[in-house]
């Protein structure tokens, strides 16, 4: 049972140690769906494994605050662990400290001076068929009309404007099986993929500069696999690559250059989302950020301020952690930023 | 229920049909045990997945004719088809026309001149832990006692002498994970697995030249494995390396060569197995080439050939089959080296 009358320090430790990978995120749903229930402020709708709770107080404006329950795969990193300064473990970065300063809004700010849109959702770490928020807004997207919303993904309690976009392929080489004690009878297809991480290894990312920020692309291997047997020449190898791309470029463009990149082998893709350019000169985004302090950043990786983009709702990232220990074994959280994070937002809503 | 007193390529035609791909072998050895069951002059011995069938008849000589009945992975090529001049299918190569001869003369050559040891075994496409006739040469060493030993591997109906070596190393690179999204952040551990590939491409083989007879080596990635999921800079790639090493090498140093090879990198052993020399010179090898007529070549695969000579016995690869087609989707096997095999053996057996 959690208790969103925890310290916000308590509450993402609360949500950590409910394990949530990707296609587990029930759990975590379904707590936080009886936590929220009975709330008289709040209207509770659920779609699969993604619950919005939303005010009707008739304000003149309404914004989004949202935050994925998804994470990552298992790395030794869980329980949580909290060491005065810090709390680690897996999701304690990205995003389970942003879900609980959102949590702690959603049930202690009971008469905002906006009315307000909590979205909890699945799906965020995976393909994006999975995204629960990608399903709402294709299902039931007057849920999401807003006039702003903030994604509390980890920007180490600043804003970080705009996302790069992500597309993945995968880069598939061919051979010729034969008994690998006559090789020289085959081809191998394992060995042809060392030319496709030549390529990687020469790449040199841009870096282009939009509205005064600075982005940073990146193509990796993500996962390779090859083989048959331990005595066959293997006929065929498959490199998944993720291609993250400055929000200058679109989807079809990203799709170019991979092509022209990887001229020669074939290429299948199997994800993609488009990026979103900083916006930082939309009202909304320039009162959120004037209201908060400091100065807005890029947002390297992709995150779903691309999807409120597309439907035309200025959206930003703003949430407590490190964005660079995503993903990583040691991420953590410092319990300075969760406290901030709630304390800005709260004094933004009137509270 | 197999029928022995079928024609060879008949025979040969049901083993194919069941399908006994290694670690699936027990269905075609109980229905070999079946067929052999009854037949006086044989006495079997059962030992996990593998049959040996001897006959007591007091001889001064005792030969082993052995064949393995698992086969490589399936690879569209089930049932099997006879096209009037090759029985095409999985397996027939390697070695299930082999098999079928020995089953003709096991069960219809019931007086030979020689006392004949016949083995039909398990595990031999898979590392050597899983092998039958490794098995019953630790568990029960009496019963492959003999003076000289024919396995029926492919050789296109002809001697093949010695065999190479084969050993398996996991060679492992590092990385360190990050978000994708902020990959110069993390190391790509699969991007690491190029310098792997690319000393792989710049190998050329050896092609020492062993009792008049040239071998031939090969190394071979024969599997690759790395990532951790489409959003993570994979920090472990793992590229399961084949080599096969010419008959003048020891195990030692094969690994010591793969060592200098991949200098750098951690290695793991996970199977190994010697060549064999040729052993012309022996006595009994020197018969068996001259009665069956023709000139011995060098065999290339490994095979259990060198598992007799640990144990002391003399022993040739002789089959039907083309021995490039092992393990390839088109494999296949004439059928009059079918039934030249099995005559061949027939007037050397006296029948």
């Amino acid at each position: 049972m959690l208790d969103l009358t925890a310290d916000v320090v308590d509450l993402t430790a609360a949500l950590v140690d409910i394990e949530s990978v990707s296609r587990n995120e029930q759990r975590i749903v379904d707590d936080i769906e009886v936590a929220l229930t009975g709330l008289d402020h709040l209207h509770l709708t659920r779609i699969g494994n993604t619950l919005v709770a939303r005010t009707e107080l008739g304000r003149p404006e309404r914004v989004v605050i949202a935050g994925h329950v998804d994470t990552v795969p298992l790395n030794d990193n869980l329980p949580s662990r909290n060491d005065g300064t810090l709390l680690h473990g897996l999701g304690s970065c990205d995003m389970k400290g942003g879900v609980a300063v959102a949590l702690k809004l959603a049930a202690g700010v009971v008469d905002p001076n906006r009315d307000l849109t909590y979205l909890f959702y699945d799906g965020e770490e995976i393909a994006s068929e999975f995204n629960g928020l990608r399903l709402v807004a294709e299902q039931r997207p007057e849920l999401l009309e807003a006039d702003f919303a903030i994604l509390m993904e980890p920007s180490d309690a600043g804003v970080e404007a705009g996302c790069q976009g992500t597309i993945r392929v995968e880069v598939t080489t061919r051979g010729e099986r034969a008994h690998s004690a006559r090789s020289w009878r085959g081809v191998n297809a394992i060995h042809a993929a060392g030319e496709v991480l030549d390529r990687l290894n020469d790449y040199i990312a841009r870096t282009p500069v939009i509205d005064g920020l600075e982005y940073h692309e990146g193509l990796n291997a993500v996962l390779i696999n090859g083989g048959v047997a331990t005595n066959v020449i293997p006929d065929a190898c498959v490199v998944t690559v993720n291609y993250r791309f400055a929000p200058d470029r679109s989807e079809a463009e990203a799709l170019t250059f991979l092509e022209h990149f990887f001229a020669g082998f074939d290429l299948v893709v199997t994800d993609s989302a488009p990026g979103a350019l900083p916006g930082l000169d939309r009202p909304a985004a320039k009162a959120f950020v004037e209201a908060v302090g400091g100065e807005a950043k890029p947002k390297f990786g992709w995150t779903d301020v691309a999807r409120f983009t597309v439907l035309g709702v200025p959206a930003v990232n703003y949430g407590p952690g490190d964005p660079v220990l995503a993903h990583k074994q040691e991420e953590h959280v410092p319990l300075d930023q969760l406290r901030r994070c709630e304390q800005t937002l709260r004094t933004w809503l009137g509270a």
